[in-house]
């Protein structure tokens, strides 16, 4: 007799396959020595929090005596986080934006289901383009939605607006995009994000209920060759972006994260209202205190990107020596390169493990027939991968 | 055009009156000025954290610079963190508790939403004794489920196993208890929580599948006069530990709580591996990182109980001054006295907040004809509030 719910029994023996990689990581590592492993599998970032968590931290510390230092604050947020996050991110989205326009979360995944909680009507759809970050189906469905993906354009990985147009339904609520992209690595260009929002206001229009765009960007700060990431607030009406402080400032561990609605959309303090309900109601009650005064005390400043602008050189001299097709990646710490012979999880589980390097297959990603590198790992790991990639193509 | 789902729509308009409470005391408070307003209605804990709290952040400040201080842990809470909680509650419960018997989570309000995504079917059943903690609906629906209470005894608010039995169906999956309760303050017996747990025993083998005793216990650390809070893990073989350091350690805002299953739970492996889960795809993630180390380090420590002792002789004072009827609570930091003339509603919007005294009406917790007082204001509040309570009953 099984403890669980039939539903979760299937989400567990479903697994997701970051997962399993990161089981087989732990049995590999235990059996040849951690040195040995090549490990590409985790998006966990190595580099260490600038130097304004440690302040914010001590400073906190000294406050830490007093009642309340660590008391509830409201489910969105203190108002005096809300509106430093809404100054920056006025700067950062180049609109107008207010503290009550946005609610903190903890983390942007949090920040997902909370705004999934919110908007749902059960067997509403939500659509993304493949490949995708694979936890987007779960924070639809337990909250009753429907989770469908279109394909993004072979090779190049930019969005495939014609697919999106043909799967678009009366159900459809809103469309998921992520850039810089997890796993591609490709930042969507101004006019595509401009002609994907003239899609969604006929489209809406037609439906007689708005669709959101909302953009999921905890990597937007890793952009590389001065690659720009559209801002998608001024740019649609019913545009929302969800991002995370996990990133920029190493932070995943602390949860804080937010859902920032542009502030062209109508009726936005109800929607505003309801994200804070759904705060309270899942569980999350409010973003975690000290991650607040950590994101305060950090905003505008980050790790130093430049180390992974190296990492990422010399993961692509390493590809390329050995021979693998790739894209470069245009932001965030991914390559995902085509996998040879096309079978992805044969080329991951029977070629590259073997060699010890760890990867995900691109079918964890809708992806099928490339494999995903994570590169926040130190360039000694990359360089000692360098015989371990060839091997694996050769055999 | 309404941005929200119509399930939420009506979770905002329901409301809840804690939350109307708290709105009518900035009115108030702005009104009057902050001092003139007794403001009874929330139970957000105003002791300062114990020293081990400001402590723990300083020794975490002297890490902050290293790579992963921040880092992402796994769902469960890190090793350390649920090795030491174990060994912490092995005492507390007196039976052995490993740290793969329980996952941290985002605070006790997470820990239970993270439970229901794991066990319920749809349309399964949970069960509570009113009057009882509001938001246990929002939590069972939130996953599918049904929730429905029972009466606890007139006065004495003990258990009514009689109410409970006829309760019971094929479609039970959990009953939830809550000592000390909010808002009773009772605390149930040995004696009752070993009835519960036989009746228990019997309807799951009726049944044919187990019924969870969720027992939350987040005010389990304040019991007056030497009265002891049974502990269910060993008494029930599907008892499941719920809570949060957020009153023993005024933790609140940084979300750190558990569930933990009794170690004579057969399967209780597969439900643990389904709350690790439920924790990621809900998007907690893993308890915020900060939080699991300031727990570990104040283990064992907490705050100065003797002062909500203080307060809760001074609160019966006044009550009993002004001629109030009442039981006095035997732990938690709420009375819940019976409202004059019957109408709690009434006697708290009309009497009681006229002389600037707020409480919450009993009907916001399915306990009609009572009003909860939380004492966590200091022994200035409650005498300033003594002539106030007698006005209000003359009036």
């Amino acid at each position: 007799m099984s403890l669980i719910s039939a539903q979760m029994k299937e989400q567990i023996e479903g697994g997701s396959w970051i997962r399993r990689m990161f089981d087989a990581g732990i049995q590999l590592k235990r059996q040849y020595g951690e040195d040995a492993v090549c490990d590409f599998s985790l998006g966990n970032p190595d580099l260490p929090p600038p130097a304004s968590v440690a302040k914010g931290l001590r400073d906190l510390a000294e406050h830490a005596g007093e009642p309340f230092s660590m008391g509830y604050t409201p489910n969105g947020g203190s108002e005096w986080a809300r509106n430093s996050l809404a100054a920056y991110l006025s700067k950062e989205q180049g609109i107008e934006i207010k503290g009550q326009d946005l609610v903190l979360c903890c983390g942007a995944a949090a920040g997902l289901n909370v705004f999934f909680r919110s908007v749902l009507e059960p067997g509403d759809q939500v659509l993304s383009f493949r490949p995708y970050f694979v936890e987007y189906g779960s924070y639809v469905r337990n909250h009753g939605g429907v989770f469908d993906t279109v394909p993004s354009k072979p090779d190049t990985f930019q969005l495939d607006l014609d697919a999106l147009e043909a799967a678009i339904t009366q159900k459809t609520r809103a469309i998921i995009i992520n850039s810089p992209n997890n796993p591609t690595g490709v930042i969507y260009t101004l006019e595509e994000v401009k002609a994907l929002a003239a899609l969604l206001e006929k489209a809406s229009r037609k439906n007689g209920r708005p669709i959101f765009l909302i953009a999921d960007e905890p990597y937007r700060f890793l952009a590389f060759d001065g690659a720009k990431v559209p801002s998608v607030l001024p740019l649609y009406d019913y545009a929302v972006l969800v991002s995370s402080f996990s990133k920029n400032l190493s932070l995943p561990g602390e949860r804080v994260g937010y859902v920032a609605l542009s502030p062209r959309m109508e009726g936005r303090a109800e929607l505003i209202a309801a994200l804070c309900v759904a705060n309270r109601i899942l569980g999350f009650v409010n973003p975690p205190i000290v991650g607040q005064h950590l994101m305060a005390a950090a905003l505008g400043t980050q790790v130093d990107a430049s180390v992974y602008a190296r990492r990422r050189a010399l993961m692509a001299d390493v590809l390329k020596d050995a021979g693998y097709e790739f894209q470069m990646p245009a932001g965030a710490f991914y390559f995902f390169p085509k996998a040879p012979g096309g079978d992805d999880l044969r080329f991951v589980n029977e070629k590259l493990m073997p060699q010890l390097v760890l990867a995900v297959p691109g079918t964890g990603f809708g992806g099928p027939g490339h494999f995903r590198l994570a590169f926040c790992v130190s360039e000694d790991v990359i360089e000692r991968s360098r015989e371990g990639f060839k091997k694996a193509l050769r055999s």
